[in-house]
């Protein structure tokens, strides 16, 4: 077969002027490349969020497939039988709907670093969405490359599947971005990842993916890697910067004078976090007023939030937030792992303005946020799960 | 064949006057039913807990069966094939060894009942242990009952595995203790949920659940049911006392005249929790003297240790704590669900006393331990896992 001319096959891009238009009402933390998250208003309004709303998260220019047709996936390495298949192949293969939540590791960083300046892009609380996310299982995948579900190691060896983009970062020195996944976790059909090519029921567009990205339910977004050019199962973890030199989490003590980044393991599932999308901090409330109170709660590897706790006096007293129904799935099972947020409101709160309020959130094994975030300060500002606080104040004073 | 005389056959106790023997070191924490824990020196001291050292967690007096040969298992409910299986029979299945980590829901309740008084035995920081637990899989055990690996449910439509024992609990109005996981959890067999007739490579002894225990790994004790009579698939969840009015988490505002115990969902994994081993609370030094700390850390759900902190400065700064080597066993890897505990050290750490000293551990999800047992508080004295503090003291002051 003719793969046709090379400008139709998916490439990434050196400059940016064939970026894909995006919602005006974005946050824009970096233009180029091009990252960003809507008002964290949104993001408690609808259980989806919406393709124009998820935030944006890249490292380069948005890559380009002009033909799908020409597309194909390489998975190689060591794996007993490499394959090269096409999109519509992929399609052809039994096809899952996963409602599952991604949190860049980098949410909530502004917050963090406001109590101690950290590196990264400043995020606010809504570097985070839930989609409906349609494709193929990563197992099956998988399997026609020879490896069968439930494996830790191939024959030849590969314990880590490494997912390879086409973009260029400036961070791997021009080269693509790329993550890896313990074998294990990638072979496992009920751990749901997935190379999906929808995304809430429409294609995946450009900005998040387009044509195929793989989906790690209940783990920092960085290893659902998008615009996959090859899938390379291999002996070792993927040496690449996002991996080994990034995406890690150090105590508060270690600098960038003593940073050891052989020290710790890449950062997986990401723990129980909780925020309020509504009313915002620094909304103004005459004091005695009822207040609505809304906002999600989520937690990695699968676990579900058992409760979310509300305090209108910085603490002193706790009232318990409302959990809203999830999206069901056809698969859903409260058994299974739980991949996707829980939205919870609590309406009609009496507030003595001007009060601090905070959001806690519970997950299904017990964990819960750390009170303070200098508990978990980490000097590239990942993980900021301490507990979510809102200031309201009364209105100005009027003078008689 | 001939079950043999019924007195030969597993049962109940209804007096105490056939105890076990027991090591005389135990803190006794009840006598009848028999609850007692080590010193929690000893935890430290050895990677695996001898059977003697073991937490003893009872409701009511030790059952016995005096002729193994008599001894069946019934797998019953809605299952597709109802069976009956002899020791021998459950012997002859593939055997698997896991080093798994079993801890009361209750450990380190007399710390959380010190802030505000709880309900339940008064357990210190050692209600924990490991051992090496030999026996079938629960999921080969249910394939002979025609349950297959990774059922959500049974054709019958059962979507519990409820484990029944033959002692006589008070909290049962002299009914068996019994507890249930869900079925997918039962028959998934990278759970490692096992029927463990071995204890540390000897045969289990009465104490610990002679002549079958359930092992359920990284799910807090109360649901690892000791000398079983039979499992039962049911279409709902156990019933009983200790599933559904026990061994739930509420929030601190939940006292006793306002629970509502429908609201909670039984606690399954446990969350992140480390202890200081030794030195005890209450030790004394010579300030500017080095100390040797050891302890243990641990977290539930399959979840590993990524990280301990030690603080002796209460809190103002922190060292790592050395993670000392686990126990491999044949099937270790490292992408597989991690049971057990880090056992850690930090030696020749200066000391200024007096002076407080903070343990807390972070696990490979990054969750982290609450910081002050007020933001867990719980009537029930439930998973205490707040920071682990103990006082050093310095010497009486020599008069001149
Ligand atoms: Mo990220
Ligand atoms: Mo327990």
């Amino acid at each position: 077969m003719d793969p046709g001319p090379e400008e139709l096959r998916l490439h990434g891009l050196r400059g940016y002027d064939q970026e894909p238009s995006r919602n005006k009402t974005l946050i824009i933390n970096s233009k180029e490349p091009f990252n960003a998250e809507p008002p964290v208003s949104i993001l408690g309004s609808s259980y989806l969020t919406s393709e124009d709303n998820f935030y944006k998260r890249n490292h380069g220019p948005i890559p380009i497939l002009r033909d799908p047709t020409t597309y194909k996936l390489v998975v190689t390495g060591d794996v007993p039988n490499p394959v090269s298949l096409s999109l519509d192949f992929i399609k052809s293969l039994p096809k899952y709907t996963a409602v599952a939540t991604l949190q860049c590791a980098g949410n909530r960083r502004t917050e963090m670093s406001m109590r101690r300046k950290v590196r990264g892009v400043g995020w606010g609380a809504a570097a985070i969405g839930t989609a409906a996310w349609g494709g193929a299982k990563l197992s099956d995948v998988l399997k026609h490359a020879g490896v069968m579900y439930y494996s830790t190691a191939t024959n030849q060896g590969g314990r880590h599947v490494e997912i390879v983009s086409c973009d260029f970062c400036k961070e791997e020195n021009g080269g693509p971005y790329k993550a890896s996944i313990p074998l294990l976790h990638a072979t496992t059909p009920e751990a749901d990842v997935l190379l999906a090519y929808e995304m809430n029921g429409k294609v995946l567009n450009r900005d998040h993916g387009y044509p195929l990205r793989i989906v790690v339910p209940g783990v920092i977004g960085a290893r659902s890697v998008k615009w996959i050019e090859s899938i390379v199962v291999s002996k070792t973890e993927c040496q690449g910067f996002f991996q080994q030199k990034d995406y890690k989490m150090f105590p508060p003590r270690v600098d960038w004078d003593n940073i050891d980044w052989q020290s710790r393991r890449p950062l997986m599932d990401f723990p129980v976090q909780s925020v309020i999308c509504e009313p915002q901090d620094g909304a103004v409330v005459k004091s005695g007023d009822l207040v609505d109170f809304y906002g999600y709660a989520v937690a990695g590897g699968g676990r579900g939030i058992e409760r979310v706790d509300i305090s209108v006096d910085n603490g002193k007293t706790w009232l318990e937030a409302h959990r809203l129904p999830k999206l069901q799935t056809n698969a859903y099972d409260s058994h299974r792992p739980d991949w996707a947020w829980t939205l919870w409101e609590l309406k009609s709160v009496k507030v003595e303005t001007p009060c601090t309020v905070i959001v806690k959130a519970v997950d299904t094994a017990a964990n819960v946020q750390p009170a303070d975030v200098d508990e978990i300060w980490n000097l590239r500002g990942v993980l900021n799960t301490s507990w979510h606080k809102i200031r309201i104040h009364g209105p100005p004073e009027s003078k008689l």
